[in-house]
Formats: C-alpha cells, structure tokens, sequence
C-alpha cells in the first residue's frame, strides 16, 4: 500500500464515500481512535449528491494495520466505499486562510509574499491582511514558514483533499 | 447566537482549538452523534504549532441546544477553547477539486467558466480536466451547478473554514 512521509511520520491518503447521516463521521474517528492511530488531517463535505459526504483522512499508520483498518471500515454501517490513494498518482490540494501582522512598513514585503505563491488577499484591516492560499501541503507549508516572521495571528487550514491523477 | 442558512437549514459555523491527539475528534464528533445533531462539514489540520489542531464545523442545530453543545464541548478533555464565528463577523472560504468531462469539442467552455470563476486547471487528461476553486461556499456550489451538465466524474470539498474579519 502506498505511504508518503510528512515531517518523518508515516501517512496514508484515505477517500472514504459514506451516508450523510449523524454519526457516521463518530463511527470512523471512534474506529480508528481505539486503535489510537492519529488522524493528521480529516475533511467532510456533502458531495454532488447531498445524501451523501466523502470524508478524506490523512492517517499515521504503518501499511499493516492500514490494510485491516480499511477492511473494518468497509464493514461499518453508512460507508459506502474506501478508497486508498497513492499520492503519485493523486492531484492532493489544501488551502490555508491566514491573519498576517502587515503594518504598512512592510505591508508590501508580504505582499510580495502573496503575490509569489499565487495567493489572495481577502479582507485588510490597519494593521494585519488575511490570505487565502491553496496548494499542495508543501507549498502551504512554505508560505506559513515565510510569514511566520511577520507574525501570523490567526491561521486555519483544511486538511487535504485529492482526486486521482487523469491517465493519459 | 449566530446562525445562517444553507437551503433552508439553520447552520452554526464552531472553530475549536483541540490538542492533537488520537481519539480527540472522536470525541467531539461523538458528542454530536449522541444528540443526533448532524455535522454540515468538518475540517481538522494541525496548527502552527503541531501540538495542536483545529477543527472548523458547520453544525445543523436550533440555536438553544448549541450554547449547551458548547458548554458541554468545552469540558471535553483535549478541548482547548471554542468559538462561534457569526458569518457576518468570518470571512468563510472553501476548496474544491472537481474532474469534469471536457472533450476537445466543449473544452473551451469549461475553461471559460473556470476563468470567470478563477479557478485553477491542475491536470488535463483527453477528456478530462482537474479543477481547484477556492472561495466562499456559495461560489463553489454556483460553479459545481454550471459544471454539472458537462459531466462531474469526481469531485471533493473540503468543507468550509472561517476566520474573524478584521476591524478598521
């Protein structure tokens, strides 16, 4: 099974189709929680069809366990389908809204900064600016690396998302 | 409390600092499952500093039962501090990534659409494209809308995340 490593730990990219229903989202944290494997990052939304939501988890795991828990989960009542993805062959995207402190002397130094990484400046205030940046994780993580100096007062990121690569 | 709609439903839009431990979201999305209360969305990452997480929620309740929700969340173990982003008061972005069926014949018009929406195209395939679009959520549902009768072969949301606008 495919594993890619972030920061040393071992992670593995799940895509899981469940119901839309209250606690449905319990069962599988609650699955992998009493097997104390950590979730790093985990994104639910309702996809095209409101009936159901498709949960993405990025888990830190060794492959092992990985391939038992996908049969567990697979079992549980409300999931649908599990998708494991490689991440070769999956397009991963996060996105990051952050408050940067930006008084004007060096309001332009992160703009600049914004303007490298293809970013957005969504709201301004006196003395701060907030950007909406999205991305690989990596690229995410270099942008909050670079203003972190400037001071980051507030930062919120979703957790990633991925599709498969298209074959061609 | 603040409460918005989304087709005709009452939303509360809760980000919660969390330390980052196995079994943590499980509780709190435990919490919700024992009253029934739905979660919209739900985005979980590591902070900055990697001890802890947020999670951003968009929950389905009446406003009276979430001050209770609240209260009973802020004893949860592992729970840092809660807070309620009004809309008015948050500026609310999510991420998409959508594969849209988009032959040589009908291309140019997709990728109009992701201009005028200003999207980013991030993988092209004969028939297919990969689109990211990040912003307000009522932005994404519009473009998901206009892609539809193109063909939606695979899409994800992240769910929505949300940071306190800036005061001038």
């Amino acid at each position: 099974m495919a594993a890619f490593e972030t920061s040393g730990e071992k992670l593995h990219l799940l895509s899981v189709l469940v119901e839309n229903k209250a606690g449905v989202l319990a069962r599988v944290a609650g699955l992998f929680s009493r097997r104390a494997f950590n979730i790093h990052s985990l994104a639910v939304a309702p996809t095209e069809d409101a009936k159901f939501s498709r949960i993405t988890m990025v888990v830190d795991v060794e492959s092992a366990p990985l391939e038992q828990m996908v049969k567990q989960l697979d079992k549980l009542i409300n999931v649908l389908s599990i998708t494991e993805l490689s991440p070769e062959q999956a397009i991963q995207r996060e996105l990051l809204l952050v408050t940067v402190d930006a008084e004007a002397a060096v309001r332009g130094q992160v703009i600049e900064l914004v303007q490298v990484f293809e970013g957005r400046i969504v709201n301004v205030g006196h003395e701060q600016i907030m950007v909406s940046l999205e991305g690989a994780p990596d690229k995410l993580d270099d942008f909050e690396n670079l203003l972190r100096p400037y001071g980051i007062s507030a930062i919120q990121r979703t957790g990633r998302i991925a599709l498969p690569r298209l074959h061609n």
